[in-house]
């Protein structure tokens, strides 16, 4: 195989392409990098086009074993100089190996929710979105629900701080009013975490299927959701700080949830 | 007041060079931008040497009430040009208000803990470090110990994502063999959170003076901070994700000790 040495490369410059939001749009394509995320998306099968990878750079056994199995799977590999790889990594202390993966989105009107959702409206910082992704799948949860104009979950942040379960948790993405449709057609039990309510989020009967709904930081859940919810609940807080971060409070009401499933 | 209007100017170099950790090392200094942010400092004494404002970008009525205010307080005042405050600001659309604060840690032989403390140890990701700090602010939470060797807690990203609790919340550093040693002496409940006990974070007697004792993603507690703690607990997980974010677990175990201590 031709190593490639020039970060002029036309598939160099594509991968590049994909840190921004507009590459990613454009080409339906996103960046994973590193070797247990790139280990993850193809072990569960997830689309993946290429893999990139620099022999002077991938030391990890586990890497270099992968890079020889690939060849009977249909992806494309390619070989790139240390210098090349640094010029799309996103990581400080690169492992030499990423990939090109393809985005995968649900309709809402394609599914029938079953189990635990979460639905997020407006969501903005991608780092929290792969978060809660990560906890959501810890706490057994079946699939993630972007509402309204949110952060991109392919975003480089958001696919490294989801720790693999973007590769196997599914993303729906609808609008508000969509939403509100589907909810009331099917009846799905939702519950909405806001500010102003004094109901415990651990007082509130959960369901085994149902869906987890919560707004930005900055903005909270919307009215129109908001109206749609079948029950509102808040996380009691003490100190001064009036919230707490997104993937924070979702970890915690999940994992409440998770705990009450499982004692049944 | 005179404006100024050159990035090379003395302080506001000073202003830069406290985004690097060895400039807030050689100073004791740190960065702190926003209105919100300024204004949480400022509102709880914590010590604030100097505000830099640009009055071109700086809108927020409460910022400039605060400009107006602060000459009465010896905090020293400079005003910038958008260009200048640009060249420092950390954020994508700046609000034109930011402080130079004096870091301040505390040593743990000085101090009786009273209340739910936790302790981290090793920790490097500075957003988690302050996520913690407002989830341990909003669990009724006393302080936050830092074991080993850590990220910087005056770090931008961490000063911005503790949303204020960093300037409520006191910070102890400590290295291990001191903590055990104070422990042991002091006679303070610890519970560690490992991967590897059966012993679920639910089932877990917490006392009001105690502290949640946690490690690295990538490493966990140390064998010596294991041993030392009177108990081991972990959070029971599903899916495949084979951890949680540090903050997130940071955040379920403290909001569970934060309810259980609300009951009593």
């Amino acid at each position: 195989m031709k190593q490639i040495s020039s970060t002029a490369n036309n598939t160099v410059k594509f991968i590049r392409s994909l840190h921004s939001r507009k590459g990613r749009k454009q080409s339906g394509k996103f960046y994973i990098e590193g070797v247990r995320q790139v280990g993850e998306a193809v072990e569960n099968g997830f689309p993946v086009d290429l893999i990139a990878y620099s022999p002077e750079l991938l030391v990890a056994d586990y890497g270099i074993e992968m890079i020889k199995n690939i060849s009977n799977t249909g992806i494309e590999v390619i070989e790139v100089t240390a210098e090349v790889f640094t010029s799309f990594s996103v990581k400080d202390g690169p492992h030499g190996i990423a990939a090109v993966g393809t985005q995968r989105f649900y309709a809402l009107d394609d599914l029938l929710l079953k189990g635990l959702w979460i639905a997020l409206e407006d969501i903005q910082d991608p780092g929290n979105l792969g978060a809660i992704l990560r906890s959501l799948d810890g706490a057994g949860g079946k699939g993630l629900i972007l509402i309204g104009n949110t952060t991109d979950p392919y975003h480089p942040t958001a696919v490294r701080s989801s720790m693999g379960a973007l590769f196997y948790i599914p993303i729906v993405t609808v609008d508000r009013k969509g939403f509100v449709k589907y909810k009331n057609k099917k009846e799905i039990f939702c519950v909405g975490t806001v500010c102003d309510t004094a109901h415990n989020y651990k007082d509130q009967a959960y369901y085994e299927n149902m869906v987890v709904v919560m707004g930005s930081e900055q903005k909270g859940i919307s009215n129109e959701l908001r109206s749609a919810c079948d029950s509102l609940v808040t996380i009691p807080m003490a100190g001064k700080v009036d919230s707490l971060n997104l993937a924070n409070a979702a970890s915690i009401v999940l994992f409440e949830i998770y705990s009450k499933q499982r004692q049944k």
